[in-house]
């Protein structure tokens, strides 16, 4: 039996190499990044104003002046005008080239403009004020997004800026999602009363669409040895990650690792010392396809999607990652067996700025309506049995 | 000039009332549940076996039996079976129901299986264990999940199992957004050294469909008067939500706020007591449209998104929302304007499960670059000029 962490760190090292491809601006929302965001020019590129108002040239009021003659108006998107006499102003817009000749604007709040001249109400004007000046936040060849970020909404500002319309992503593993087991109908039929609808298939492939983008096939077998060896056979022919659910405990049933191994996938581990998720079996064919064969309890099943395959997924998509969240434990938590506890906890944002993890224990690997309630799971160390309020645990969270 | 809580209360006030519409289950991701989901069964709808092993009567373990001939197996997906001699057992599997008769499950690592018969190795058996019992998470006709919440993989997951292929979700607004500005030029346009790319539109666009799922139409319009009247008064025609940027200030080429009321667009505030975005304008078209006409730097039309926008769908989608996060200030800021300060953050989950906020103030409302390095806005409130480390407050976060 391995431990979490050996788990983990045998998982990372089967991370899948998946390339890049070129995508357009507009459907990179949430996808990795594979080249550097670099600026394509000073960023600003000119001496931008940013105040609605009048630039003039310091030293003028510097030497007394509090009048000025307008000799123009430079609006934004027009290009850069020269005040030729630096008694006088030029009337300036957010976003204009700041005129030649000028080194500072005054905006309109402390100016009254009347007959073609503008005279100033406020009695101190710094010099440069109010001017976003070129290069000053990045130089031209600057990199602003390093790659391995995931594209967020100030990443795509950032394309579009630098001229980017389309950009070189993280391919996306071709990913299947398996079910087996008899007891499993779909969605549209009515169980018979040994029988409940499917339900670990839909929520690994929302959890990797939503996390990653992924967009997963789903496949369904019977418990037969044979129906789950050819449909397996098939499937690792077309895909590059196979995440199967159930019918890998000891139960009489229970073919997928044999049927695995059958089919040359290499065994890394078989249980993994948790709770859920004991039967935890995680496999390679390879230069094909790495196999997680998870639990088929829902909470099992969903617990390890999110500990161990979003930090695959993350690690084949060379996504740059913080480190681990964070949370504070509010409620003592006994728990002896000598298995690390994947407790879901409710968290809420504390007003000293701690994120709090209240614990819904639930009855168990088989709850899945707790889910619901939870916001994530505290993983609580296996060489400890009692776990004080106020302590800080590592979080692994499936909503924000 | 209102400030910011002023704003945000005017502002939802006037949610939109988007009613619902029905969508297939498998496109529910990130939509907002407008029906409770209800357990249509009890959860686990049997007595549910959670090992492989074994069932039995307690009562005999408890009078001295420690070998049980083995009467049948009881598979996952099989109608329920029947142990008829209390002497014995059923093998019986993960998921399986608890045949009639047994009260009791051993697991398999506890018991040695050799002709026919199960043994005891282990020296403890608990009455009613290794059973998830029927009705002990939720009882039929229970809510399991309320609407309003936002539908992610564990919700996705429990309408599969209550059997809800089609659901009820909140309608998503039509959405424009509208830039205008004569010194904005297309993603794949080489910009004149007095122009810049349009980047506010891309920025806001992604934001609402990361966060809400809704897919928003752009707009351009030149700073002319009659280009953006005519455009804005086609656009009213078929959109519930307009989100501008730019032309909302002082300045001589700033008509949006005469515009929209040219266009009956009742004016609800226009400037806030905040930086950035002291320019923003909101108002609404009678039963129509909402406008918020952001000011055109893109910080401050990304922070008044963030701030105004996203809240504003919440309400309109009837979410219901958990409070605001809080986080806490790690490095000493002073900003003495009589403004609320959206300072841009960094965030880190510290060991003490704090959520920390570095400061990275940036070069102000055009810094766009620097977007891309904070994860959030620390909203520091306007009647104060020194924040000190390790003081708290909300957060406004655009990155998890």
């Amino acid at each position: 039996m391995h431990t979490v962490s050996a788990a983990e760190k045998i998982i990372l090292n089967h991370a899948l190499d998946l390339g890049w491809e070129e995508v357009p601006l507009g459907e990179t929302l949430g996808r990795i990044l594979r080249e550097d965001l670099v600026a394509d020019r000073d960023f600003p590129p000119f001496d931008r104003v940013t105040m609605d108002g009048i630039a003039i040239q310091h030293e003028e009021f510097a030497q007394g002046r509090r009048s000025f003659a307008i000799a123009g108006v430079q609006a934004a998107g027009s290009p850069q005008q020269q005040l030729s006499d630096p008694t006088g102003c030029i009337e300036v817009m957010t976003g204009a080239m700041l005129p030649v000749g000028t080194d500072t604007v005054i905006q309109y709040e402390q100016l009254k403009i009347e007959n073609g001249k503008a005279t100033l109400l406020a009695e101190s004007v710094n010099f440069r004020q109010n001017i976003h000046f070129k290069g000053i936040d990045r130089k031209a060849q600057d990199r602003i997004v390093a790659k391995g970020k995931k594209m967020g909404p100030a990443e795509i500002a950032t394309a579009a800026t630098v001229g980017k319309s389309v950009l070189r992503v993280s391919r996306l593993p071709r990913t299947a999602i398996v079910s087996t087991g008899d007891e499993l109908v779909g969605v549209d039929e009515t169980p018979l009363p040994h029988q409940i609808r499917s339900s670990n298939a839909f929520a690994i492939q929302a959890l990797l669409q939503e996390q990653y983008g992924v967009k997963s096939k789903l496949f369904h077998y019977p418990d037969t040895r044979e129906a789950i060896q050819a449909g397996l056979s098939e499937i690792f022919d077309s895909f590059d990650l196979v995440v199967l659910s159930g019918a890998v405990s000891e139960g009489k049933y229970d073919f997928v690792p044999q049927i695995l191994q059958t089919l040359g996938v290499e065994k890394c581990f078989h249980k993994v010392s948790q709770r859920p998720g004991k039967p935890f079996w995680f496999g390679a064919l390879a230069g094909k396809a790495v196999i997680f064969a998870l639990p088929g309890n829902p909470v099992s099943a969903f617990m390890c999607a999110c500990r161990y395959l979003l930090p695959f997924l993350s690690h084949s998509l060379a996504e740059s990652r913080r480190g681990p969240e964070m949370a504070m434990l509010m409620e003592k938590v006994t728990f002896n067996p000598a298995l690390t506890y994947f407790l879901p906890v409710r968290l809420e944002s504390g007003t000293e700025g701690v994120l709090q993890a209240y614990p819904l224990p639930g009855h168990g690997s088989g709850d899945l309506a707790n889910l619901n309630d939870a916001d994530g799971f505290l993983e609580l160390p296996l060489d400890q049995d009692v776990f004080l309020p106020a302590s800080v645990f590592p979080l692994h969270r499936y909503r924000f």
